[in-house]
């Protein structure tokens, strides 16, 4: 059985789930940034997916970079870049993080994680956002 | 036509070639780290690619994880756990990194990039990790 690490819901907003992932908006203003969590049990690496997930998880990867770039749209910043990262260094659950860059962004060119604190979303952006999500990922 | 950034040479050595991807290995001994080099012109992101293209990417990341768990045991340093990312901000080029983490290397549980410098490797271990790699990808 599927089970969210709390890890999540600290951290992150749901905007919904695909076929194979749920999918969150990362509380952190400063980028556009989707996690997608695929819905399995016990899933920590790529290698604990079937061919086939794998090959779903490739097409949800791609849709979210096109929703992180919708995201970045609605806060008129677009994204230059794509960031698409599996660490799980920290959070052991499978998850997959996309975000959007610009070279005016508070990490560039480095990675985002580890940099600064999470600005927190104005409650009217983080709803202006996952709307911006949702409406590109057909949710 | 497809030309390798000069940034790869600087900073990598050859592994070889599979269908799609060039195969470098990181020289960086603190971390079993390899880079798979899609070998299409102006690929910068995902994207970039067709779905095919995708898919094969997809297989070839879940070899490139192998061969990195292969390198860090011919080190005597198996992987705990796989970083697998996708980034570009500094060499556009289309790439994805490959990185075997430990609880005890050099930067866990941050991320690798950006932390201390590469340490380069021993001549006869790079010959080593380079072999492991070869064996494990079946060039």
């Amino acid at each position: 059985m599927f089970l969210l690490d709390p890890a999540f819901p600290e951290s992150s907003e749901p905007v919904g789930d695909l076929a194979l992932c749920h999918v969150r908006l990362q509380a952190d203003a400063r980028f556009p940034w989707l996690v997608l969590i695929p819905r399995l049990a016990s899933a920590r690496e790529l290698e604990d997916l079937g061919e086939a997930e794998r090959t779903q998880l490739m097409a949800e990867i791609l849709r979210a970079g096109a929703a992180v770039r919708a995201v970045a749209l609605a806060m008129a910043r677009p994204a230059a870049k794509l960031n698409i990262a599996q660490l799980g260094n920290v959070t052991a659950q499978l998850h997959i993080h996309v975000i959007g860059r610009r070279t005016d962004d508070d990490a560039w060119p480095a990675p985002v994680w580890g940099v600064g604190a999470a600005r927190p979303y104005d409650p009217a952006d983080a709803a202006l956002a996952i709307a911006a999500a949702r409406a590109a990922l057909g949710l």
